[in-house]
């Protein structure tokens, strides 16, 4: 027998999760006819995804919820209960947990919050006895204070505004605002989710689990973490390097600054870490770490949208004028490269472009030639050229479609930027700004704009900056990735 | 006499340039009747903001435009003639500039371009012709390959979309798409503009005669700068020196990388600098550099709506849970500090805030508490407390607009946020991200309410990372023109 030497220990409830996640019935306690609450969101998100199994409100006060019949406590329900969303204050998840024992049930998502995030003795002792009497009824927990699974595959959601068709992005969150503004960002930029977990205080359940889980999760291709604070720094690790070596995971540290810390503390009650030992093991472990929830979500989208990160050579279509020279700036101080254009493309531009062959660059712009069409015709050329990894479109929709005189972009049009990364088989970035105009139809035909590219799964970045940052680093670290095997 | 050794050499145009951007007249020379055109536009913006003088449209193949009698040449104009704006195609100058002598004018703007941008030895020689040959007409020139003046409380424009109420930003930018970016954004978010002036080639007046204007000009509060290449280093850092000394200075430089730069050469044929001694003499000179055109922008817009650079000790509402995370995170990453909440704080709301009042800290997390309203109580506390020199709310418009059941943001509310800066003569910054909703009526309610903001002269940011960023720098930056003195 071969011994290996990088041996991973086993996070505790690893395989076991996915039967956790795929619960027969689902019961919501503290279920609430309130339309602005979570106890009724929760119990209308079921509804509204269609949770294949029974969905049972509890609270004594209701007879029925959105068509379904409540309970006035889990005992009271009929048929097996597996997983249980409380939704009751702290003082009454007690008796939930009696009851849920009773039941049989399997796991537990404690929405409740006012535990050890207050600070105070008593909610860190409540939040002590939460974690034993669990423990000992044999129930897994998710939380307390969080928001909850995300699972559309399973038509699980937090929130019944959320996206039912699944994808394959992992997130799993500290944060239950992150987690929605992950979702509710990633919705316009074309991201979908395998499953997103927001796990607050992680009393059972927690990063460790989760890691292992999406690592292990044939639906989950990427992997986005958002941490405060860990409970045992060597099982973390190995957790995320076993993660890191099946897929790419972004990880955002929350309380990285000691003021961020303090604010994390009251958040989920997270401990310090050393910022330095955590940037060199979260390098080490292969996993990239990520300054911003916006960062997280650009870089998602370079994973989901992009297409192959074969290199740092970038073919830009640089805006006009000073846009250009900005575009070049940025790719530059982004590590990217961009290739002149190669003669033989200039030479067949001869006759076309006798104006302008020998002129144009790259960034190519735009503001040098006459007319859409000779930018695409080049842009295609260039695409097509073994020199150039990915293309840069630095699109100014708003004047595109005052030049063409039109209130929405073709499809045609969109169609055939799509192909300039899928017909390659090269990186594609579309930087969409946000719309200058206040004129209403334009403001439209922006973001229509918009949709129609995150709809067609083109990669949309707000501003050159962010687009340039996120290339180079999408590129780095997929070389890295490549290296280590 | 007082023998000075800091003695400025005067830059040429200085003190007549502000007579050149009073015409009494104007002509555009290649006028035309295609909507499309630039030779259209400029005579529509005149026309639109009212130039109180005579304006000529000039094109031999033109009776009249937009109501204005048009001239064959310049030379059939019966009365005085001081600016000409030229739209001229490239072949057309030389006699346009003879018209131009005999009629007497004083300063021609070249829109028309195809000069040493090009590359091409015929365009650089054509443009050392058009300098010599305006220079001995003793015609002041703007351009070639630029967009021109931009003087709205002259009546003076370049588009007629343009915003027609003067403020107090100077520009002067090489790019006129960087002059065209910054005035359509600037207006989203509050910012007027004394005079903008796109220069291109700088075959004439440059960046030296341009800094000086503003540096004197008293309509012009805060002074940024748009630059690829400069002509003589010496009388450029004297020029810098000496609006700095009198003004906020802004730098973003177009080329900063061998990629920019080259970029830069075929746009206004800009020659290279050395990028770590432009650094360094920036920096000497007092003026701040930036990195790009987004973040000259929130530079003005601190300048002109965030109120007064007390220092660097912040009151944040930080959004909820991991958003409060990370706006802690991110303001301390940019040199801010948060102090925490004063006891004598606390205290007073002992009564009202029985849960919360020891928990809650500085950023603020208002999923903590129930209802706005507490949050802008504690908030108006904190600011008006000494031990803070500024406020940043991480408002989540579409959350506050779901909570309160409405679609439109109370005119009160938004009066009571602006005077949580202006009633306490402190900072004041607004973070409102761009809508997730694809929600029709929520997604009209976030960009209404933004409107609202800025409109009431809040200074808004869209995103914490661009706001504490440029927070950080304001600070600093203005603590820094305090010790000079």
């Amino acid at each position: 027998m071969t011994r290996t030497n990088t041996a991973i220990q086993q996070p505790t409830a690893g395989d076991n999760l996915e039967a956790l996640f795929q619960p027969r019935s689902i019961a919501v306690v503290g279920a609430s006819a309130n339309t602005r609450s979570q106890g009724y969101e929760y119990v209308e998100g079921l509804v509204k995804f269609g949770f294949p199994g029974p969905i049972y409100p509890v609270n004594p006060k209701l007879d029925e919820l959105l068509g379904l019949k409540a309970y006035p406590r889990l005992e009271a329900i009929p048929g097996p209960v597996d997983f249980v969303i409380s939704a009751v204050p702290a003082t009454a998840v007690f008796d939930l947990v009696e009851g849920a024992k009773a039941k049989g049930v399997k796991l537990i998502h404690f929405f409740t919050a006012r535990f050890s995030e207050t600070g105070r003795p008593d909610g860190a002792e409540a939040e002590r006895e939460l974690r034993e009497k669990t423990k000992a009824a044999g129930i897994r927990v998710i939380g307390p204070n969080c928001m909850g699974l995300y699972y559309p595959k399973r038509r699980i959601t937090i929130d019944p505004m959320f996206l039912d068709e699944p994808g394959s992005v992992g997130f799993l969150s500290q944060s239950g605002s992150h987690a929605f503004r992950l979702i509710g960002r990633g919705r316009n930029r074309g991201l979908q989710f395998s499953k997103v977990i927001s796990y607050g205080n992680a009393l059972d359940l927690n990063e460790v689990d989760f890691l292992k889980h999406f690592a292990d999760d044939p639906d989950t291709n990427v992997i986005a973490a958002y941490i405060e604070g860990i409970r045992d720094g060597q099982r973390f690790f190995e957790a995320l390097r076993y993660a890191a070596a099946r897929k790419p995971v972004l990880v955002l540290k929350g309380g990285r600054t000691s003021a961020g810390h303090a604010a994390a503390s009251s958040h989920t009650a997270s401990l310090a870490s050393e910022q330095n030992i955590w940037n060199i093991a979260v390098r080490q472990a292969g996993a990239l770490e990520m300054g911003s929830l916006n960062e997280l979500t650009d870089m998602l989208v370079a994973y989901e949208c992009v297409g192959p990160a074969r290199g740092p050579r970038v073919a830009v279509l640089g805006g006009a004028g000073g846009g250009t020279v900005e575009a070049a700036d940025l790719c530059a101080e982004a590590g990217l490269e961009m290739p002149p254009i190669p003669q033989t493309i200039r030479e067949s531009l001869r006759e076309r472009l006798p104006y302008a062959w020998d002129w144009i660059g790259n960034p190519l712009d735009v503001s040098i030639m006459m007319g859409e069409s000779n930018e695409m015709d080049i842009l295609e050329m260039m695409a097509a050229h073994s020199i150039y990894d990915g293309i840069m479109l630095n699109f100014h929709v708003e004047r595109a479609l005052h030049r063409l005189g039109v209130d929405r972009l073709p499809a045609e049009a969109i169609d055939r930027m799509k192909r300039l990364g899928t017909a390659n088989g090269k990186a594609l970035m579309m930087i969409v700004e946000e719309p200058e105009s206040r004129d209403e139809s334009r403001l439209r035909g922006v973001l229509a704009a918009r949709d129609q590219m995150a709809a067609a799964g083109i990669a949309i970045y707000p501003s050159i900056e962010r687009a340039t940052q996120i290339m180079g680093r999408y590129v780095r670290y997929e070389a890295q990735r490549r290296a280590l095997g």
